[in-house]
Formats: structure tokens, sequence, C-alpha cells
């Protein structure tokens, strides 16, 4: 599924500021234009209907991924659309409506690698992208020897040592910060789960 | 900010399958009645518009709130709104856009118990509850003597030792399993970051 992925929000909001599009130009449960409007006991703006009086909330999306990790290697893939043609990342995706964190991880990795993987808890990364409204949640799991392949927004998947990553080609920041973290656990012997913030001036 | 709230959708939820309401009816671009309908690379319904071919998504919410810590005590809070009213809870609400998780879990703990907390970190629950599209994310906080009240959603706020937590009015289940697992882990002395999924099996 494609949606508004990452990057593309980032290069809009490298110039636009918050609040991002899309926004709620109509209303949802009756089609009436809407207007910003603070809603009594709120403080923020909100698209609200001067007909039906619905108001809608536009709040952060949740990303899940894995780190697919067989024996000393991890498992990349390599986009198959934008943003990031070409470039390397964790597999994935954003969480759906019905399903867990781990569980929406689990997913995103048979969509992206086609990979049935095994799921490692707690949660080990989180990363929060406050100016384009997101959270990305990252799990460590187990990978089977043969038991992936490029899914088909995937050009290819491929098993890469810790001193291999194409850390020139990875194509968003919080897989980046990721995969520093898993490193530095790697190199000190535990994993513990850590929770990183980005804002425009530290990406 | 009242928005929907977990319980509201627990009630709806316990008689009406997921998806759940409230869906997007009208095009949030152009205002035209949507369709359900899978696009291309997907393969779930989603609201389409048949004449824009906006596709709205409809993403798990995430709530983030704190347990606010004074010595040997937490700080609750009373609700002063349905669901829940007049049932006890932890400061928490919905995440929004333009902060992180543990900016939000401080900010709803100072609307909800006008406290200026110090959010400890990592994340120490997250509590997946699929069939409502919500995750809760709370994180363990310090609490200043004196510093806190009721905010305007809430109709008191006081401090419980552990052997005193009003088990039978606690408001929410994910609220219920955070105050356990935090007992839990002050019994061994030692915290760590814990992971729940909810199901209508398990709620």
């Amino acid at each position: 599924m494609a949606q508004w992925t990452p990057t593309f929000y980032s290069f809009l909001t490298m110039t636009i500021p918050y609040p991002s599009p899309p926004t709620v130009l109509f209303c949802s449960q009756c089609g009436t234009a809407t207007e910003q409007r603070i809603p009594p006991d709120d403080s923020r703006l909100r698209a609200v209907c001067p007909v039906c009086q619905h108001i809608h909330y536009d709040n952060p999306k949740t990303v899940v991924g894995t780190i697919p990790v067989l024996g000393d290697k991890i498992l990349l893939c390599k986009r198959g659309i934008e943003p990031g043609y070409a470039m390397w990342t964790l597999p994935a995706g954003f969480m759906e409506c019905g399903e867990g964190l781990a569980q929406g991880a689990a997913r995103e990795t048979l969509e992206e690698a086609l990979a049935t993987v095994e799921v490692i808890e707690p949660v080990y990364s989180l990363v929060d992208i406050p100016h384009i409204g997101q959270t990305h949640v990252f799990f460590r799991a187990n990978l089977q020897e043969g038991d992936f392949g490029a899914g088909h927004e995937t050009l290819e998947v491929a098993l890469f040592a810790l001193d291999e990553i194409p850390w020139d080609d990875i194509a968003f920041n919080s897989v980046r910060i990721t995969l520093q973290a898993f490193l530095a656990d790697v190199a000190r012997g535990e994993f513990v789960t850590r929770h990183h913030v980005r804002t425009l001036d530290s990406m």
C-alpha cells in the first residue's frame, strides 16, 4: 500500500510548516465544506462541519517494521516505489486498524520481504517524528534461511553483515538511527528498548 | 478534548464488529459520497472517492499517558466525563500531530492532572487494543509535591499507596494492566518495558 510515506511528508514539511496536507476539506459524515475552528473544551484548530458539527481529528500515524535477523546478518529491502526508490530500508509500513504493533510489523515484513518472521518482544526502537505526525516502531525479528524474497513494492532483498550496511543508501532516517542503535547493542551484547525523537533540527 | 475514547469504542465493538464507526462517508477532498473499494496494490477495503479517486486510510490511534509517581504513591484522576465518569484512571489521552510520545504523555498529564511531570524513558507499557484500532502507551513519570490538581475533564486527583489502588473503580482495562505490571515491577525492584495485546477475548 502506497499511502503517505515518511520521506514524502518530509519533503513537504521542509517547506510547508505543520499542519501538513492532506487536510479534511469536506465533512466525512455529510459532505459539507469544513471550517477550521477550535471546538469547545479544546485548544487546537480542527476541521469542523458547520452543518452536522462533526469534528475531524487528525492524529499521528504509526509505522511498524522489523529488523529481520539471520545469524550475524540482517535483511534489508531495496525499495521499488517512491519515495526512496532503489534505496535500502527495513521492512516497515503503516499499522492497520485491527492489528497490534507486533502483528503489523510481521505483516509488513511478509508483504515487503515475503518473510514469516518471529517477532522478538518488547518493542526495540521507537522513533517519534513530530513534524510529520508519525511514530515509527521497530521490533527485532528472527528470520528463517531461504524464507524471504522481494515483495511487490521491493526491487530486491539482501542479507547484510553488520559491517556491510549500505549507510549511504538508506532510505529513511528512522531506519538509519534504528540500525545504528542495533549495531551499538550488538557490540555491547545487550538489547534495550530505545526511544528517539527526530525534529527538523535533528533530521 | 473528548474525541472517541477507549471505553466508548469498547462498548460499541462489543456488539458491532470491526471496522468500527465513524467511517468516511464523504470524500475529505471534494465532498463526493465515497465507495468502499480495495485500491490497486492494496488488500483492504478503503473509502475511495469515485470522482477525485482520493483514498481515505483509517489508521490506528495512539493514546499516551503517564504513571505519575511521588515517593511510594501514584496519582490517579477521577474522570469528570464519560466514558467512565467518576471512575479512576491514569492521566492519558490521544496523541496529537506535532508532538512525540513522551511529550504527548506529559501534555495529557498537565491537562488532566495539572501536573508538570518529568517523564522517565523508555516507554514503560504498550497496550494494543486491535479491535478498537488503538495502542495505549504509558510512561512512568516523576511528580512534584503539591504540583497537581483536577483538570477540566477530572473530578478530583488523589495519591494512592500501591495497596490502596481502587481496583474495582478503574475506568479502562489498559490502565488496569499497566498498573498491575507496575506493582509487579515495584515488588521485584526492576522496571522493564512491557507490551500487552488485548483482544475481545482477553478484555
